[in-house]
């Protein structure tokens, strides 16, 4: 496992050994926890040697990937990291098969309302078919909503469908009376 | 007004100069534009020195700003400039008065899925009590979306109230099956 002080890794490892997981307002049974993920897993933040661990393929079950090269990779993460206190990407990481088997991110935002406050956001939530009923989409968020807080965040945010709003009640998220709006220059 | 080069600006303002008006969705009457937003008005990027033109005094119209000293201003000003292409906050200056009358902010965020590509968030549009009923609100949300597309955003996306639905279709909008949701850990 990483240590704290890896650069290679998109954040520093010791924020999520920081979180306060009392605060957690999920119920896990059993219980898990960002340190302790359960059987064999690993949960940690993203890092530059992802391009082979299956990291882009677990996206690809959420939504279109497409054609990422590793130098393409590789730039994209280094920009990432070179927004200080910005991307948070976690993976969820099988050590038996050394495989990433799901992944979440808090893009955090900078503001100057609210006394120069930042505020979340949570995408890209995407756990592998074969690694559901295992909690570990709900660790995923809650993991995320905490780092949040912990970084500083007064607020984090997110889209959902109909189907997934009781889910994200359970980490503290209302459905807000504002409505979401898209435009697309691509598909 | 600022140059392209001038490093006190928070983005180039030539970006501005280099938007394709003509793939303006919204109507202007009478004609106005990023480079000719109406009479003793110009479009510009937020810059450092604009702790003292007003445009927190315009944010206070929108939310609660509260205290942001002097070095609170410049400190968030200078981490969203590192934040290399993330941060474009537009304001609107009355040059008879030297004050911003109107401000808001484009936010990219940088993705894996979709072959690495960006999306935008349009945020804190604001236009000042005093200056409105000159389609100013119109021009600001229409200058960030073909900012958004011209820096590379496959897709852009707000949040607005139901009231608000039909200003934002002007500038190709829709309402999303999603929902937004929201979790607070302060007001």
């Amino acid at each position: 496992m990483q240590n704290g002080l890896d650069d290679s890794l998109l954040f520093p490892s010791r924020l999520l050994e920081e979180l306060d997981w009392s605060q957690c307002s999920a119920q896990f049974k059993p219980a898990i926890s960002a340190t302790a993920p359960g059987d064999n897993l690993i949960l940690r933040p993203l890092q530059a040697s992802d391009y082979d661990t299956g990291f882009l393929q677990i996206l690809g079950q959420l939504t279109s990937v497409g054609d990422v090269s590793r130098e393409m990779f590789q730039s994209r993460f280094d920009s990432m990291k070179a927004c200080k206190d910005t991307y948070y990407i976690l993976v969820l990481e099988d050590i038996c098969t050394s495989q990433v088997i799901g992944a979440a991110s808090l893009i955090v935002e900078q503001k100057f309302i609210h006394s120069a406050a930042m505020r979340g956001r949570v995408e890209d939530v995407v756990v592998s078919k074969d690694y559901r009923g295992k909690q570990l989409g709900k660790l995923l968020v809650q993991t995320l909503t905490l780092l949040a807080k912990h970084v500083g965040c007064y607020k984090v945010t997110l889209e959902c469908s109909d189907d997934n709003i009781k889910f994200y009640n359970n980490f503290g998220y209302e459905k807000s009376a504002e409505n979401y709006m898209v435009a697309r220059f691509k598909d």
